[in-house]
């Protein structure tokens, strides 16, 4: 008989499962601070919905688990929150829009298994449905850099592009016609470096100037607008180039205006895998080990493919699996082996049935509490709450109980102080 | 193209969200009240777990989603959260036991799609793994009252029944070799009256002398304590009955010792469908309207079934859909259209950028606030906040701007007040 979960999922059992909550209650705080409101949808979809034509692109479909269900349909496990997010939208028309939403699920991809990477993993993604302004990317990229400063990341940084500069890259370039190779070899930058790149696209068969071109243009650097400058002084006169330059700008005019802290650089190797796209794009580095944390950008054609009317949209979805990996490499993560305060030991049989009552009065006071379940003697019962990492026990015995006292032990600091029953609650509610 | 989820799936839009949330978290702060601690585990399991002998049984196995997956594994969507429970205490050899768990994830059947029946639903589960002692149940059923009794139910009834008192009674009966059709008619008690009952042992061939015995049996009612001892005259002389009874009647010693909420009565007719069930039985009825929101009961064999070893397990599951079907039949919640606490407004396009810094100044102080994503007009961001359910409007105009102030309007109140920037945070806490 096989014990394991199925190959790239993962049992996560109580000291994972608390962490894990911890992250993602962070993370919804700071989602709800921002304004975005909660939606949950159905871990299946139909596979009509996964495979439209726009919606994850073949890439992502030959991962996507898929079969026919019981009624012969064919139906298939999400691989993202955001073909779901377009279908809600395009199936309420009353939602008022904009609709700013976040989603934190599970989603599925029959990939690869490598360090990081998994076949059941969490997402935790925000969206703004209905706003065609750049204001909206940025308050999409400030919500992210509140989240990972709120988690306590000090080295993360947003890289920022817009796939109208991208384009308009190919055509400066002339390889309009091998863009989107092009766009995978250039998004590799980071893994393989510039002689990399370089290597990718003579692959391709471009043309050496073509290649100098487009490996000079994915080189500049430096301060967000200045890096814009340069660029429009290449692509300016091409219409999506300067649509795109002049986007970013005010995008980032806008992150400074929201005081949004300087976690944010120009980066026009950024291309992101996703057809999708169709103006700004985002990607958040944790800079040094694991590459990207989270990703995103404008996709406003999407919602479209469904309702036959296109409504704008932008978005970004954070790993919480990668985040996590980060989080612990970085020792972030302060672990909690259970959630209980106390456990309420009986010295014999003869008190037992005073534990029962008192672990409920500690209960009905909002102290989490646990008691002995196998009738063990005094030396196992705080053994076993000592090896399940419960802090505080309560020995219970005849002789404290006669001055209507129990015994207090701190597992932690390994101190018994003797405590009044009257004043029990308090001195537990103040350790 | 297809809009809607499949069928007897639903997107939860984020009123209904809200709502969602908080009926967990309530649960899950009694849950750790009572020292389980959270596990998590995959949608998918191997079909050869789903379908080992003595979990699910044949019933739920044929309302399992299952397929191969893209490397030719069967697998399945887990049907419920026990069969998964079973598999990671079978797996994990260095548990420390008892293993007092809670889940709170979703499960998939393929069942029919009636009134508060779904494909995709929501199960909470707590299960103690590790003990075979009747405390554990007791311990088991003083977390579902307290987790009822917070939900704010009043309202509500668990039955608890054994299976080792059905064992005796199919004996005392000499019906044992047709037990299992027995207990699936005596189950319907409630649904069909003791006629319908009664018709149903007819058709099963049973000889009147059994039927009467049966049916005589599964109505002995009253103070739980009188009632087995009723049990107790007719199936003590039985190995079963015997013990049966003693664990029911420590049961509710227990039960009495913890001072729980006397929500519970001895139900004979309470079988359950689960072929797995090795001792003490429960279920919760809302009373009044939909029936069981809760079930559950002891398994000491299933873990043995995955690791070869035996391990006493007991456990309920609470159905979050029904519980929430019945908390607003009752007027039990209180809808929640949107959490977020200010829409920041801007008079004018000249005092947009003092939004963008005030909004984020909210944020930073813990207060969750939006603003307008699409250059509307005042009237029209009025509207939208309205719309949308934000509690206060804070309005920007130049005039109050050169007092150092802005409005606040409180949209549930329809009240204005000017309120000093100073003040602000202040204000809108105390609001």
């Amino acid at each position: 008989m096989k014990f394991q979960p199925p190959k790239g999922t993962r049992d996560f059992l109580p000291e994972e499962t608390i962490t894990r909550q911890k992250v993602i209650e962070v993370i919804k705080t700071v989602f709800e601070n921002y304004g975005f409101q909660p939606l949950e949808t159905p871990a299946i979809e139909s596979w009509e919905v996964l495979s439209a034509k726009g919606a994850g692109g073949n890439e992502i479909l030959k991962e996507t688990y898929n079969f026919e269900d019981l009624g012969k349909r064919r139906i298939g496990l999400r691989y993202d929150l955001t073909v779901p997010l377009a279908r809600v939208v395009a199936s309420n028309p009353s939602l008022q829009l904009p609709f700013k939403r976040y989603q934190i699920e599970k989603v599925w991809r029959y990939g690869d298994v490598t360090k990081g990477r998994f076949r059941e993993f969490l997402q935790a993604d925000v969206d703004i449905i209905g706003s065609d302004g750049v204001v909206a990317d940025a308050e999409i990229i400030a919500c992210v850099i509140s989240t990972f400063t709120s988690l306590g990341f000090e080295k993360f940084l947003v890289r920022i592009n817009n796939r109208k500069i991208l384009t308009a890259l190919g055509k400066y370039a002339k390889i309009s016609s091998k863009i989107n190779a092009v766009f995978t070899a250039i998004d590799k930058l980071d893994k393989v470096g510039i002689k990399g790149v370089e290597r990718e696209l003579t692959e391709l068969k471009l043309s050496k100037d073509s290649i100098k071109i487009i490996l000079d243009f994915i080189q500049i650097q430096g301060e967000p607008l200045k890096t814009l400058n340069k660029a429009e002084k290449l692509i300016g006169n091409i219409t999506e180039g300067k649509q795109g330059i002049s986007e970013l700008k005010e995008l980032i005019n806008y992150l400074e205006k929201m005081k949004v802290e300087p976690k944010f650089k120009v980066d026009f190797s950024l291309a992101r895998g996703l057809d999708y796209y169709t103006g700004p794009i985002f990607e958040v580095l944790a800079e040094e080990g694991i590459g990207s944390i989270a990703g995103g950008g404008r996709y406003d054609k999407m919602i479209g493919l469904f309702s036959g009317k296109d409504i704008p949209a932008t978005g970004i979805s954070l790993g919480i699996e990668r985040i996590i990996e980060v989080m612990k490499e970085r020792k972030m993560i302060k672990q909690t082996k259970n959630k209980t305060k106390v456990f309420v030991a009986a010295v014999n049989d003869e008190v037992r049935d005073e534990t029962l009552g008192l672990v409920q009065k500690l209960r009905q006071n909002g102290i989490s509490a646990d008691f002995d379940l196998k009738s063990r003697n005094l030396t196992r019962q705080l053994k076993y709450a000592d090896s399940i990492g419960i802090p505080f026990v309560i020995i219970v015995g005849k002789n404290e109980l006669n001055k209507n006292a129990v015994k207090v032990k701190d597992m932690i600091k390994s101190k018994e102080s003797e405590v009044k029953l009257s004043n029990l609650i308090n001195f537990l509610t103040e350790s």
